[in-house]
């Protein structure tokens, strides 16, 4: 193990610390609410920002430097699952997240790509059964290659469709044999650029059959992980069908595809859908559909997926609060779908970034916890809404009363019931209160 | 009738004309695509933009010029009604949209306000009598009075809940006394400030339940017009439920309320949604849910609702593309929910605004209706799809296709359907070609 | 003085304290970095937010129940004056801003107009004697009335314009009878709606002229107060021309003004022109041209001035940090231009608001001087920039270096100085770590 | 010449014609107000989109198929060379512009970037010689190495620094060569990440003493192009120096450096600062610093740089308003920083996306010429402000009026000239008729 040489393994040294590569918040054996941090967060290395991508942008190249720059083809795909576990490892990360292309080259047909798949994949195997690490979820990478330029599932090109098929026909099967907790599907160019050219509906009903057979084919293999799609509103593609949680939820319910998915939310993609990433976090649990997350942050005064490491405490915690009602992610868990800077090119700085996010994310678990324990929110909210537990409150939510029922009553309502002040002040104020005092 | 004494009656022109105060291209009259321009666009006046608004923004107050400023009351509001059939007649239009509180004023209880309502309705069944102009939608406001801060059908208030319903169930009637072609609702207020103080499911039931109660109502009083719901994501609330097409799409299936609403779309709730007009109009043709449209613009360098009259030709153009597409929207219209600048607040402002927006409908309906008679865009995109019609396209289509069927298609695929080019840029220049050169 | 009998006098209880009217962090008399934090922050309560308004938005009516509301015109202004002492009082705020129609009414004429103000600065002058508050900044609204329609000093109407002088001479020698230690100009209509109908470069100079007049007048009668300009991009006017506070330190160029005024940047006001708050707070001092603040936050999603109370520790702690390396805001202070929530209609919400908006500055303050004193974060940037401090660096910053020179070297620098990383993620764990571990 | 194969040259067909390979409204050789529209009009191929760039985004590949594909190194630069040559015959394009990258591949040393660049500037210049075809501008590239990472002008890295000013005195020397007729400074990596990191003075100080070498180089070889900086406000970097218009003016005029320079400013940067490209031109104009235009669009909900060509008539009406209003470009010209869609691949469609974009611009010009002959929104707005040009209004412009002399004038205006409306919905739908009736 010597892709990072220059770091030995991060361990917890609490808020007092000057180590920079040394957790302050992030302990994972340090129970919250009844489990370990651990076992609340568990976060997932994103294989393609870590081990794959080199910093590169519209407008200039790849920056980063990597010991294994020097290779090329499989050998480089080799040393990168060995860099993998090393890092994983020194990083006290148990999961990691793959799409297809990031760890194995495509090579010149589709049957060499799965061959090259094979190989790595028990690379991988064997690095899991060594290191314990697990597999969160794998994927396909349908929209970097030149062959998706129209999409995948949405696609004009009934081959093309075929070839995206057959990756999702292989990840699944890679899934199951590395025990994925999870499959996941985002489609990048499943949208349109123009309605000149589109024919929408024919492109939905496309994708929903694509979505049918892989929960088929899951089946009969016996993969029973659980299936997360994953929404964002544009970008690449001007304008994508998984616009964001309630727009995917409405599909999935459209095609009766429903029972078979939940959401991979991920924060920077809430928030160029124009939410806040509690507020997906929040569609998605009351409609039972809060699968996994991941983990990064945009910046709100720039219009495209940044995608940085979450060091925003009030996201953090606010997101935990909704994981913590949610009582966890089930199988899901918090992938850093986040990548360092092109200007932060250092291998250290892939350790930075990762302890900067977990440590934001185990402090927001902390702070969310309490406020839980303490319950002041949610006090306020069920005496907000106390109304409703009787009288002509309590026939609304029963269905008993009717319009006409309700007139009447308002008619002779001589003194209706005084609005109070939703209090957003003084609840903004408890919540710095929780987030600094803690 | 003198409310509007400086301006007569607005006439066609054609487009040569320089009398700022004649039709350039809506000639009521003109026949396009089988049926008259006054057929296919069912151009309503908003009352609230027109009669009732004064031009005051958050930081300036009324600066509107109207010929009934001097009444009050029950005066103005009945001088009002005068001056909409005024308005109506000059400026050939054959519907109108109103809230309750647009034409009558709420006076100091909700019996007072029925009251004042049923006055008021008598006039204006009168002038609909008279005149022959027709209600394309009533509505209930419930967003402007404090009893609504917290929401109507989302309020943590059970008696403001109550009141609302009152306030629809009278809607209700008034729509039927008038033959109202259909009933809308939009919930200004329908949506949370902060999480931290709302229990969002809660409030998206009993929207629900309000919902379902006034289908009931309307089934038990024997008014058949079609329901809508009218989509914004923002503003005033800081998130409103009914975000976009799709949100609203999904909220409907959830509490199987489809098959009782339609949507209303409005063109600038469309853009603070982040979609374009004829993405919103997209969406709800595909799914059967079309109803009825807001016709205004947006500012896209501004980030609030300016409501402006609508002069873009190509939204026109992409609008109407649609609504063709759609073989009309049935009973619902084009409502201009759009108001006179602030600095525009003379009563001639009203004209040239009106003429402004259904000169650009009108010349948007015919190039539209010229793009699909030639078919040039539709068969593009026929020819674009058309690997779906046979073969292995045909097979994924009609369900035969599975997962291990592509991946064999693929695997052996050595001469894959090339991509084409999506020709979005010769696809602008001819819908420029359109444009310009109708 | 009975105007908030429900609350107290607001003390510092320090961080553990659940009461929820009293400060957590703001302690007046404690010592940050050789100061009191009551002598670093000069905190001021905006008259127009806190006294005058309503809790209207475009969409509704005014919610807030105060206990003036009975009262009208001069009876109501006077009841105000009274009121605001009290507030400042309870509220430990030593200094108010307000704009001449916030303390008396119009009137219906000019004169009458001014004696109105003379009557409520007779009121004022005597309640800051007796109080010792002080008047950090008046000025003139020439926004609100529909006079101001299409500008003040970029008006199309000279005599609008000459009212516009006016008020500002009033305003001029209000602030200097009152001491005010500061006078603002903000331009909330100078701008444009449409390019089509506007000479901008007769509106600027117009403006210039205003401004320089403004000058002329305060030497005149020896008014000695900082002139500042207050940036906003846009908001009542589709675009105005203080954008930003570059383009405003442009114009001051320009027209030669920039010796005579600086800025009074608003949080807001920044991130709806695309910058941090803090940004805007180092273009202007390291221009030298830092006046004083408008504390406040907006909606990230939301496109327009939410004004709400500041209560995110990054954005505080940022500003106080650009504010500490300014030394100071030398005769500016922070003023809580911020309106409380119009669901948050109580008395009680000013306090909250207020309590919410000053603990998060006292925290950030804190922190702030921490990371100064510390030194961490400059020390990073003075080893970063070192290359500038000697060899070719240095001839570069002294004028030595030509293109010619500098190609010559750059083609002879076989080993070019390697790029060393931004280190962006860890410096945000840094800051993290300062506001939570503090 | 056989890059281009399968498409002719391109020539005037009228707007009736359905070739796709024909302009329908761009004419040479035909008069508009005086001139030709070559004249006018100043079109500009740039190298990098149509020669250079192969369609790849921050989520795909190259799609772009070009006959030079299959070369490498200066073989294909060569080939570039040949092909731009072809294509602006085609095309019909007078002129083009690069950066020093396009044409000549960096190779492994500053010295073997000079040859290569030499090697590749003869043929250019031969090229030139046998064609007539024009350079409208070159600059440097100093944002794509990784070298640039933290900038050039405002770099950390003096080695760095030293290298940037290598490359502009080439491009100088290069301009020269060629007859430049303009020398652009475009800044992507000019700005800063994080503030955290970042001595904003120093790092603009750097830039401006950067640009008065550039002028003394240009001064001692006697290169007397126009200098040219291009503004934008982010992307690649989060906040950039050169903001906008307004932004690049007031760095111009702190350091004395605004009498050497112009601005060439871009469609799609203006809209990401938040203004209308009218805007930019406007404020350039009225400051005497307009100098050339990047002719693209960008998309409205999207929050990047898309580079579109453009199509909007609207766009091309109203910034070409303003170019006649300038007395055209000067030494500047129109270059379509544009690039086709990562789906419109084909050669085929670099034809129709230039077609499109050139048709566009000569429409809007003859729309302009006929508005600005017309007179019609010229004598709005010189009626609109005629107070100003007599009485109180004259002596405001000549600098007689003061404060006092206002108020006193305002004191006794009894009757203050009344408000007109600003009637921007006359003035939109009168811009209509131009567009459609034209």
């Amino acid at each position: 193990m010597a892709y990072f040489e220059n770091v030995g393994k991060i361990n917890y040294e609490g808020s007092r610390s000057t180590n920079p590569f040394a957790f302050k918040y992030y302990n994972p054996e340090e129970k919250v609410a009844g489990k370990t941090m651990e076992e609340h967060l568990r976060f997932a290395m994103a294989y393609w920002h870590t081990l794959t991508a080199g910093g590169s942008d519209p407008f200039g190249t790849d920056t980063a430097v990597r010991s294994w720059d020097h290779l090329s083809g499989m050998d480089k795909a080799k040393a990168r699952v060995e860099a993998a576990f090393e890092f994983m490892d020194k990083m006290n990360l148990q999961y990691f997240c793959f799409h297809d292309i990031d760890i194995a080259p495509e090579g010149s047909s589709l049957n060499e790509f799965y061959g090259n798949i094979d190989t790595i994949v028990d690379l991988i195997e064997q690095g899991m059964k060594t290191s314990g690490k697990k597999l969160l979820w794998n994927t396909a990478n349908m929209f970097t290659n030149p062959r998706y330029m129209h999409g995948a599932g949405s696609t004009c090109n009934a081959d093309v469709y075929a070839h995206a098929a057959a990756q999702i026909k292989k990840g699944l099967e890679v899934g199951k044999r590395l025990g994925a907790e999870n499959y996941v599907f985002w489609g990048g160019r499943e949208g349109y650029e123009t309605l000149l050219n589109t024919d929408m509906k024919l492109e939905m009903d496309n994708m929903a059959r694509l979505f049918s057979m892989a929960v088929d084919y899951a089946k009969e293999i016996g993969f029973d992980a659980q299936f997360l799609i994953e929404p964002k509103p544009k970008e690449p593609t001007k304008h994508q069908y998984d616009f964001d949680a309630a727009t995917t939820i409405s599909f999935l319910q459209k095609y009766d595809l429903d029972q078979h998915f939940k959401l991979n939310l991920e924060a920077n993609h809430a928030t160029l859908a124009g939410h806040t990433f509690d507020h997906e976090l929040r569609v998605a649990r009351i409609n039972g559909m809060l699968g996994s997350l991941d983990a990064n942050q945009g910046d709100m005064l720039l219009g495209w997926d940044t995608d940085e490491f979450p060091v925003n405490i009030y996201d953090a915690t606010l997101t935990l609060y909704e994981v913590l009602k949610n009582d966890g992610l089930g199988k899901g868990g918090i992938n850093f779908d986040a990548k360092v800077r092109r200007q932060s090119f250092e291998p250290e700085d892939l350790f930075h970034a990762h302890i900067a996010g977990m440590d934001t994310y185990a402090k927001g678990l902390k702070i969310a916890a309490k406020m839980l324990e303490d319950g002041a929110f949610d006090n306020f909210v069920e005496k907000r809404y106390s109304s409703f537990k009787e009288g002509i409150g309590a026939d609304i939510v029963s269905g008993k009363a009717t319009l006409a029922s309700l007139a009447e009553y308002a008619l002779n309502n001589n003194q209706p019931r005084k609005n109070e002040s939703g209090r957003q002040e003084m609840l903004k104020a408890m919540l710095n209160q929780y987030i600094l005092a803690e």
